[in-house]
């Protein structure tokens, strides 16, 4: 199977890159320096909550594509009073809308792509706009060949066509690409188009509480821990 | 002004790699081992000249944009009668025409990048297609962070829209962005749309018979020999 594969294209926040911690990590930094005293675990949940409602109105035809760093902003924009960070000035909002450009990797993450690299085009098909992967790559030397997903295609997984136009990019078809996410529901559309499947199990992305993805719930086609298994799983 | 300057853009074709050696090289090989005997230097330049009126149809919009590959290709079989190659198969023809994923970077190239990306985002600003620059990319090692141009706009240089829609992928205005080019056209037009600009000298990208783009035509922020010279110009 692995040398079919021509490509392995990335789900990025919370395969890639562990956002929540990441966000509560900068966010307590960002509030012990300004004596704001919150749950920065929750804010980061609070947000991201926010995402899949924003991205639906774009979906269902009721907005035009909007990059994911204004849909970003305006759900920040609703937490900014319940967080105590109304005072702030415009610069210091949009460094704090920004830190989904700083979002570290998961420990496991360099070691697995630097090993996938080597035999394949690694490239994300994420729902992050070209800017905030480009960043977040630069920041923690994430090593994408090609920047794909959300921004190139307009639109947001999971449209079948933000899949189709990531494989049409890079001149493959569906079969010669691989998904690599930790959320069925994103391995499932891309089955459906034909990509081959890996998906890497991530129980603690949401933290403690989290209720969904917490095993592969179908015969994806690689099943690891860790990206470093996907690249065992291949063979690299 | 390097500071400001957050993002490289890059012609590729001349001023990153040295088509017409490389396609020269690679074809004098594969005539070689077919007992096909021609002036592969002149085969590469016949090719390269069929180029700028392809994309002319498209520009004015006489055609839908299509990816240069299918210009390369259109081209090719204009030419595989003189050459001798019109015996060839599809699959053989088609690799022919995939020399352009194969070119090769410029002595100076890899050293001047690798300290260029250490501040800059590197991105190509090409007219050729996605898969092309990636598939260059991973044959050489050339360290983009990320391919614009051409594909992803829909369109070809020097049309605007082609250089405006990169930095806007980037999130960056065109004075935060520098293109480098080995020719005084290309960075005409980048200038007039607010771009910085560098020049490198490639007296030799058409061989010994080369007429254009000998010198620097203009005032250029920056103006080298090399690649390492744009990064000791810009600090790097």
């Amino acid at each position: 199977m692995s040398s079919d594969i021509k490509a392995l294209l990335f789900d990025v926040f919370g395969t890639v890159v562990d956002w929540r911690n990441s966000i509560a990590r900068e966010m307590q930094r960002f509030g012990d320096s300004r004596q704001i005293n919150h749950d920065w675990q929750q804010f980061a949940l609070d947000w991201r909550a926010m995402y899949q409602p924003a991205m639906e109105n774009i979906r269902t035809g009721n907005r035009d594509y909007v990059k994911l760093d204004q849909l970003h902003r305006e759900n920040l924009n609703q937490l900014l009073e319940s967080y105590g960070l109304d005072e702030l000035d415009e610069f210091q909002i949009d460094y704090v809308n920004r830190v989904w450009h700083r979002l570290q990797p998961w420990a496991d993450t360099l070691p697995g792509m630097n090993r996938l690299r080597k035999h394949h085009i690694l490239a994300s098909l994420s729902n992050g706009n070209v800017s905030l992967i480009v960043n977040m790559a630069k920041h923690s030397g994430i090593p994408w060949d090609m920047v794909l997903g959300s921004e190139p295609a307009q639109g947001y997984k999971p449209q079948p066509a933000v899949y189709l136009h990531s494989a049409n990019m890079l001149d493959l078809k569906p079969e010669q690409c691989m998904m690599v996410a930790a959320h069925n529901d994103d391995l499932r559309v891309a089955r459906s188009l034909g990509f081959k499947t890996a998906y890497i199990n991530r129980p603690y992305e949401y933290g403690e509480g989290q209720r969904s993805d917490l095993v592969a719930e179908d015969n994806w086609d690689i099943i690891g821990d860790s990206m470093t298994d996907i690249a065992e799983g291949l063979g690299c």
